[in-house]
């Protein structure tokens, strides 16, 4: 696990008094992503499943598409106080012919050229960057399956119990098969960091399966979904506005208060089977 | 309140069926942060308190210091596919003498030129950029106030109860008395605006304040708080690592699962007075 957690001394003051006892934290650390020795995005990251970051971050920003696109990636040296490696630098190279990424490549999500900044434009980008629409995806998942899948993910995290301080992403089957988890204190990292593990294993487009999250849908986890071919997002939490309005154009099933034994269906819901007991 | 929630139809599923009803969503929308003419930022956020958000986003990036060094902020014309102004372009000119930020200026938290990227590098990023340390602040909180910060902070969000999708950030004096809440769908975008609420309010350094929010503590939400001198942070959630890291270093209080009536302490425990009956 090495630097996924770190031991920290903590003053715990309850009803029945207070002590100082050791305490466990999920591990925060900055990750510089180079695109052929060209830096294009810092990110704080908990370290771990860095080079499945990277393919998933370069995958969901539309850079690449498979995996052949990414020539080689590896560490840089980059030496912390200590002049050790930090490992929080990693060079990517891309395959000869992919176009190198624009520098602002997060900003062109929000804004065209065409119109103003607005949500309408977000939408639009999307569309024209996405090579995995799961419009056509003719899955479905019963709605007693994905009832189940917020408590396998909770028991997938490996970390979170140790720090309650974790995001978790998990793909699974449309039968509720677990296929990847990955955690992270940044949300749509672990999102990355699931979506890499897919692209690496050949599964995108996800055909078939569904992406859950720990906490809420945002335009960003939808528009990563949508640009992994995802036709199933389900949060625990609530979505908004625009993660609403992209899941509707992009032929997503949006779920989210998927908690107890019960589920809002936003968008998509041919996809949902209701349970008839249920 | 305008764009700040949208309703939608959705599927409800539960134990006892299954219905279609309206249900309200938090509005999330992208704002363009343009400074002296030219975009420095854009971030998703729920419309409202642009203005304070931008003020808050300069001043915790460092760009400035007090309000006077930002002359007008005013929205551009940024027509939408209707034609009318979406409103998602802000536009601030800074006073005279007051460089331009870099284009870059978040990348610059994690990275220096002088060593790697890493944990070490960001912190000493902080250290060198923030005007208001809050180290030599004597305020002190009891414990029993603290413990009551989380209900007051969640009465006070109006948003939250009718789409359960927003963060909250709360300034608090020290005998907990609420002075400003905001709310938002990205947590960062929260405590900028409440922090920008008081930059224009002549309230920075916040000396003698709690800054509390209702989710984890990352180190760029820590990072914040020392920009604008909060020397207490508490969150209802955990904190990261490098969270700690740099409250310890920043000689910031920082309280973690600040939930019903105990909490932790990983900073800064001398500015906690405990309650004998606690």
């Amino acid at each position: 696990m090495g630097r996924v957690t770190v031991r920290r001394p903590v003053l715990r003051i309850a009803e029945n008094g207070h002590r100082t006892r050791p305490d466990t934290l999920a591990a925060e650390e900055p990750l510089e992503i180079r695109v052929n020795g060209k830096p294009l995005s810092v990110t704080m990251r908990t370290p771990g499943h860095d080079v499945e970051l990277a393919h998933g971050f370069l995958l969901t920003e539309g850079v690449i598409g498979d995996p052949e696109q990414l020539a080689t990636a590896r560490y840089c040296d980059s030496p912390g106080p200590d002049g050790r490696n930090t490992y929080n630098v990693l060079d990517v190279a891309l395959a000869p012919g992919v176009p190198m990424p624009d520098a602002s490549v997060e900003r062109n999500f929000y804004t065209t050229s065409s119109c103003g900044v607005c949500g309408k434009a977000a939408l639009d980008s999307v569309k024209l960057r996405t090579r995995h629409s799961p419009a056509a995806d003719p899955m479905s998942v019963d709605s007693t399956t994905l009832i189940g899948l917020p408590d396998a993910l909770r028991s997938a995290q490996r970390v979170f119990d140790s720090t309650g301080g974790l995001h978790a992403a998990g793909l699974f089957g449309a039968r509720g098969e677990l296929l990847a988890v990955r955690e992270d204190v940044g949300r749509h990292n672990a999102v990355d960091k699931v979506l890499g593990w897919a692209l690496l294993e050949r599964r995108v487009p996800l055909t078939g399966c569904v992406l859950m999250v720990s906490g809420r849908a945002s335009f960003e986890l939808v528009q990563k979904a949508a640009m992994a071919g995802v036709p199933m997002l389900s949060a625990v939490s609530a979505p908004s506005s625009l993660a609403v309005d992209l899941a509707e154009e992009q032929g997503m099933t949006l779920v989210g208060f998927l908690r107890g034994s019960s589920m809002n269906v936003y968008t998509g819901a041919e996809r949902v089977t209701i349970a008839e007991t249920a």
